[in-house]
């Protein structure tokens, strides 16, 4: 048990300090926002961030061969650690918060035990994942799914970015894939991450633990028509696929709004994209969340029957394909209730995808939320208030003293 | 008159020679439609190939220092000229006929007339005219604008390409602007163009005059809303600028529809972009034509009306702002009269803009349609019968034999 009184001034102090360090690589001086994409350079200087604060605490740092890496307090062979940890890179024009909130809580966490005395019975990792937003190579949360075999090494060597850049290649190495060893030696897990609503600010509570994140998927759509002169063709004789893409936008919000649901479509591509064409293609990309699976199901299966339907309106094809799909994750609920009763914390399910949410599946996982007044996350506008921030370093020193002594 | 009487299997063949020389150029073998840009180096192939058939047929090639070509059978000196051609540039994977024909035609007439012995009585002119899509600086028609001055040199000199370069830079000078003299030493023009619709196809005739071109213009619409996280923000909570701009293109589609109009949303632009990521900014824009002006405008403004009251119920911001409008183009009426008499051809408006609209205010000017089965422009789909080229390229020498002996 921790059982330093935590001086909140200073603390909040130490935040800003260590914030500030980082709050200006690869931030976007037009938006606001931030361009960290896995292993550019900007999210290379935060991984030789990461290594200069595991050194100045003498924590020797392991890399997986997938990109991840690890700073370990502790005997890496003693098994039986505890891992805390985030990501750093971030969506186009991404928050600051969204991943590097929890990796500097956990230095800061560390500094917390140490100031106050606690010596873990056990290794006590920091974590830095990969790509978890995939936002460079299309496939979310990509280093801990390489880590736990969820992504064959073969499969994710061969994803590419907009520039044709490989993964293999950005990681200089074709990645090492599954490593149940360095897995089986962590007991727990817990991410410290910024809300992504605003549950907290409803609630009045600076930190909150995760319960489930809900099953969620992106599905493409591909709609064909038939390219043509915007100004000479009738009306009658048009096949025009933005048509049937703009209906799907709107169907997928009416059928989400009806069952709870969240539905997105965040992004579009248009061939030959030009003012005077009619389309010959418009590819949209659904995101479907909602708290069920079977609400999932029956969410996407109305969109599919609707739009099939204005398709044959619209003399247009279209095609529904899965591109990822994550069943619902619900975290180990013995963890989340200890970890609420010792924070007196709220407890709250989450739409988003995570790390933590790939690796419940094979070690006991828990969530912390801090408090983001906005709500907003994904955009410049994400934020968390200093105080919030140290109250998140607070609960999550607690959590690791509880979980390592 | 012309006299000669034309035998039309040798004239196909010399279409099909000519018409094979250029095929190539700029060919996407993918799409199968062509990528020639104004000034990019398969259109600069093309101006060569312009010079190279000038050269062929002893006709000196003068620049007007916007980029447009004029070669010269006859002394440039002597005014009263008729001009006849048409463009090389291509909107993005356009067909194949769409500007190049009438220049290939052109020297074909030019040959048709040779062979007939006819000499003309007044200066004959081949043209070819600098980006008249606007698919690399955005504005259609420009060099027969800065030709005529209705786009000031300083204006077209700044406008750039989706890589930065200037026109004037592409260009290898600032553009001269305005030319009254140049104009003025021309008594007419007639461009031939592939048609881009298919009443040709239905009328059973390979060639049309034109009448006039409809009014048309385009507007770009920008909606703000509130970029956010996909997954976990709230349908409740959500400002989506994705939802008015699907909007938007459907209600331009029903008020184009309920006013025998044409609209045609074929361009949009997203930010962020991101699958998981509820867009900051959606932009699309539209292109909206009417046979009448006031068709036009009361069309525009229906869409006005009916987006801003939806923006309302999203909570997003929009604005409709017109990028370009061109009034309505009546081609001289005497001429259009004239030449269908002569060619005993029907009469067309068309909702296409071309180089020929912008002429029109200044030098009497008519247009000849050739049939395209499809009815498809602005797509590798665009195609014209080899015999139905060759009636055209009779037309065209009977028109110019008539304007100039």
């Amino acid at each position: 048990m921790l059982t330093h009184t935590v001086e909140e001034g200073p603390l909040i102090n130490s935040f800003r300090q260590l914030w500030d360090e980082i709050a200006p690589i690869g931030r976007d001086p037009h938006s606001g926002g931030y361009l960290r994409y896995a292993l550019t350079e900007p999210e290379l200087r935060l991984r030789e961030w990461f290594r200069e604060q595991a050194d100045e605490r003498g924590m020797p740092v392991t890399e997986d061969g997938n990109g991840n890496l690890f700073a370990w307090w502790g005997d890496p062979d003693a098994g039986d650690a505890v891992l805390t940890g985030s990501h750093f890179d971030s969506v186009p024009h991404g928050g600051a918060y969204d991943g590097p909130l929890g990796i500097v809580s956990a230095w800061l966490a560390v500094d917390e035990l140490r100031a106050a005395g606690v010596t873990p019975a056990r290794p006590l990792v920091v974590g830095a994942f990969v790509e978890e937003e995939g936002a460079r190579f299309g496939v979310p949360c990509l280093g801990s799914r390489l880590l736990t075999g969820q992504l064959a090494a073969d499969r994710a060597a061969g994803l590419r970015d907009a520039a044709g850049v490989s993964f293999a290649e950005a990681l200089g190495a074709r990645p090492a894939g599954a490593d149940p060893a360095l897995l089986g030696r962590f007991a727990a897990f817990v991410e410290l991450h910024v809300e992504q609503g605003r549950a907290l600010v409803d609630q009045g509570a600076p930190v909150a633990v995760a319960s489930a994140i809900w099953p969620h998927g992106r599905w493409r759509f591909d709609v064909t028509g038939e390219g043509n002169h915007a100004g000479t063709t009738r009306m009658a004789d048009r096949r025009d696929p933005m048509l049937t893409y703009a209906f799907t936008v709107l169907a997928a919000n009416k059928e989400a709004r009806l069952r709870d649901a969240h539905a997105t479509v965040g992004r579009v591509s248009v061939e030959p994209n030009a003012t005077n064409a009619i389309p010959s293609r418009v590819t949209g990309w659904l995101d479907a969340r909602a708290a069920e699976p079977d609400t999932l199901a029956a969410l996407v299966e109305a969109v599919r029957v609707k739009v099939a339907e204005r398709a044959r309106r619209d003399g247009t094809r279209v095609t529904l394909t899965e591109e990822s799909a994550t069943p619902l994750v619900a975290f180990d609920g013995g963890l989340a209730d200890r970890l609420a009763a010792l924070l007196d914390a709220p407890v709250l399910p989450t739409g988003a995808g995570h790390d933590a949410g790939v690796l419940a599946a094979h070690v006991p996982t828990a969530m912390l939320f801090v408090r983001n007044p906005t709500g907003v996350s994904h955009s410049p506008a994400e934020s968390a208030a200093d105080a919030d921030c140290a109250a998140g370093v607070t609960a999550l020193a607690k959590v690791l003293a509880e979980l390592t002594t």
